[in-house]
């Protein structure tokens, strides 16, 4: 079957907000121009700066190629819209870049549901987009608005600052082992002892991560400085007290790693003896696919976390402070940890 | 030499804005936020619409393998920058996601000699991006802003308006017949006949294309309807025309080709007999990779031009004028033209 550009996007993408319609992206801005023109018109509200963020999914690389087209499509939007929560940014509008090696309407009908049904469950409209043919990858960049005074920015920490997450880590690790078909043989046993829900679980966490935007509105003005947990949580602490040094130096951070929220079967991997527990934490500390969020608050505020974490039913853990004392002191109930992990996802290294 | 994609980004494309800064973007825009955190952080002037537009060149397909590394980072701006001119929109910021099957120094430090000689040519920030590795492409969003009522939208124009274009067509064309080194054989002796200057001038114009970003703010509250011809002329103006027709039903348009605005090499070739002028005009209606505006103005407006061309340094043409009868009624001295055509550019088609 063969589809010219326009009539691809048209059947799979296009689903045009009227001029001045209100679309229903979160705060009622309207769309004033959709697909269709040179560029799209969107108003954003008055007095609030755009955020934007651009991150590209190639084939083999970002998700494996078993990857279904309702999860690429759900993942491709995820990614960026987690960025877009890490600034503390409200998401007004979504462009995709999409490049195919060929139009199969069943793989493309796949796609448009998992990116449509994430845009839609946030609210955000997809305003244009660009369909050329080459190797499968996908680009989406996303608009949001924030107050600029209560945007999330990397570089607020300070010494002293509780340094908190989102949700659970490691389950993306876990997942991206069992959809490789690569599970460590020192944890196989265990990982095979795990039930089919607890394996749908990372998997989902995998393919599907929910971007934390609620949360990231809800830390405007509480958090001192956030991001989204893209390359490694070791990683990106790292990034963000490398933002965060100001004339006083660098700044470092003491974990208290059994803290580290996790899912019940990374809770069952790590009980699963020495093997278990390093592999439990090179999956939460390196792998960063789970897209939550990490943030630092001001002491004085973590008493406002239960409630917050309620609110959201989400949950939200404090695994240790931002210390004067540069580097990394990771602790295991007490004990100082000196385990290696496998470095933070690079390209080109 | 392995450089992981941090230092990428920082060697070849990140000159970040400080905070609040004037980057000269135009109206004096603050960027607030460059590259760096999850999101850049951009002002628009109080009461404008952000104009988004995003477009992706996959090598091979929208450049010649041969294309150098400059050609191809000016070519990814100034196509994208070509779409927010085309909106009467004035450019704030762009964001560069870059696919790439191998980090090169000298290939990076090309393409961002060339992307940055025109973004700095035009005063446009580089405000974030991404860059993964995988078969080489480069997905460039472009944000403008615009008084939303002077939006040069596709849908304005009227029966009577004249058709009007800026610069002149069919050289890009011409450059790629030449870059590709598959000049039609009805017109290889006169093409032949080229001088040096005139061929180096087609390869400039499809490697190299202007966007119109003076004359989209110049045809701000002037023109009825204005877009980019990317696609081709005929096909573009078809588009213009579709978006254009209203309760009246479809319109069409009657073209007066001999005043096609041509380069001296073009009107060499048109002068050169029958196969010439042929080649001329399916180069100037079929091929869209001039990036020349393509808009509609009332008539009342076309004693205008001549002092605009003169301002902005740039031939603008009156070539026909839109018409309630549908359908491309095309003329050549008066003549009805019946002349076979390719199609313009599309995918999968």
């Amino acid at each position: 079957m063969a589809l010219d550009e326009f009539g691809l996007i048209r059947r799979y993408f296009q689903r045009v907000p009227s001029a001045g319609t209100d679309t229903g992206a979160g705060a009622g801005v309207p769309v004033r121009l959709g697909i269709g023109d040179d560029a799209a018109l969107l108003d954003l509200p008055p007095g609030e700066s755009l955020a934007v963020t651009t991150d590209t999914l190639v084939a083999g690389r970002h998700f494996p190629l078993t990857a279904t087209a309702f999860d690429i499509g759900w993942k491709a939007l995820a990614v960026n819209l987690s960025d877009l929560a890490a600034m503390g940014s409200r998401p007004q509008g979504v462009t995709l870049a999409l490049t195919l090696p060929e139009a199969d309407p069943d793989w493309l009908a796949g796609l448009s549901a998992g990116f449509f049904t994430l845009a839609d469950a946030e609210g955000v409209p997809l305003i244009g987009g660009d369909t050329t043919r080459g190797p499968l990858s996908l680009t989406v960049t996303a608009l949001g608005s924030v107050p600029p005074a209560l945007a999330l920015r990397r570089d607020g920490a300070r010494p002293g600052d509780l340094i908190c997450v989102s949700g659970t880590l490691g389950d993306a690790g876990l997942g991206l082992a069992l959809a490789l078909d690569a599970v460590p043989a020192g944890v196989a046993n265990a990982v095979t002892g795990l039930s089919a829900a607890a394996r749908d679980h990372a998997l989902a966490r995998l393919h599907r991560p929910s971007p934390r935007l609620a949360l990231g509105l809800a830390l405007r003005g509480i958090a001192t400085a956030a991001m989204d947990v893209s390359d490694g949580l070791l990683q990106d602490l790292g990034h963000l007290l490398a933002a965060s040094a100001g004339t006083g130096g660098p700044l470092g951070a003491r974990l208290q790693l059994e803290h580290l929220p996790l899912s019940s079967a990374l809770t069952a991997l790590a009980g699963s003896g020495d093997a278990g527990r390093e592999q439990m934490l090179a999956w939460a500390l390196a792998v960063g696919d789970d897209y939550e969020l990490l943030f630092t608050l001001p002491p004085a505020a973590e008493k406002r976390l239960p409630a917050l974490a309620d609110a959201l039913a989400l949950p939200l853990a404090c695994i240790g402070r931002v210390t004067e004392a540069p580097g990394l002191d990771l602790r295991w109930h007490g004990q100082v940890l000196d385990v290696a992990l496998p470095g933070g996802y690079r390209h080109f290294s």
